[in-house]
């Protein structure tokens, strides 16, 4: 392993970008009922105009947490090389639903959701973003703070 | 990229095993508040004793969290080849009461918590395991059911 510096504030947002834009990546999705019981699974994710884009079916647990709570927490990258974002709910609509929407997330994302039943695109709005590596960069990890670029 | 037949759940086990016994592996770790909040960190990861170990500031959202409610969502390895552990809180000791534990914990993570001021071991108890890898292995994911291995 090499070590570095840590980055600034512009090449975190910079690195964040280009992995939230990365061809056939996931988040972790993390979201909770409210009865307080965490979920957690593995999604693809498409990032279209600065909003991350799922695609679910509308039973699943996260499809049913997001809409109930508005929120999750989501992380993309490695473990030592995060990008941690907490969003809300902007709109959850049927896949088939907005065309535009579903060529960009086909276009990213190495599966189209489109044509199967009861799937829904939950399109997330970040609120904030963290980006660190290691432990010398958790000064520094907030780049984005109440849905602004800080840096 | 490689495809492969879906493995047997004998194999998924002892991939699963393997993943948790590595060194300096990490952890997704999901928890919720009682409000319904979900939050989501990666931490480090040791595998005591069918037992998962975290090390954490007992302040920490997480801690929080998993204090109240007994209960977290982890996940561990990359995207696409995923172990789930469902888990409750079995104990959380301070990280300088235990002294096999912390043995264990700095044994195959890759820092030692001791001596940290405010630090706790969570030592969380596997309810349900899952594993897979891509979408033709969500049949038979679930490897451990109520406590027991299941395969």
């Amino acid at each position: 392993m090499t070590s570095s510096e840590p980055r600034d504030g512009r090449v975190r947002k910079a690195d964040a970008l280009a992995t939230l834009a990365t061809p056939a990546i996931d988040a972790w999705v993390s979201s909770a009922s409210a009865a307080g019981e965490a979920h957690l699974v593995p999604l693809s994710l498409a990032w279209v105009d600065e909003r991350v884009v799922l695609a679910v079916s509308g039973t699943s647990l996260t499809a049913r947490n997001l809409t109930a709570s508005g929120r999750a927490r989501l992380a993309v990258g490695p473990t030592r090389d995060v990008v941690m974002i907490d969003a809300v709910l902007d709109r959850a609509i049927g896949v088939d639903d907005d065309e535009a929407l579903g060529d960009a997330y086909a276009a990213q994302a190495d599966w189209d959701p489109r044509g199967a039943v009861g799937y829904l695109f939950l399109v997330l709005r970040p609120v904030r973003v963290q980006a660190w590596r290691e432990a010398d960069e958790i000064t520094g990890r907030t780049i984005m703070r109440d849905g602004r670029w800080s840096v």
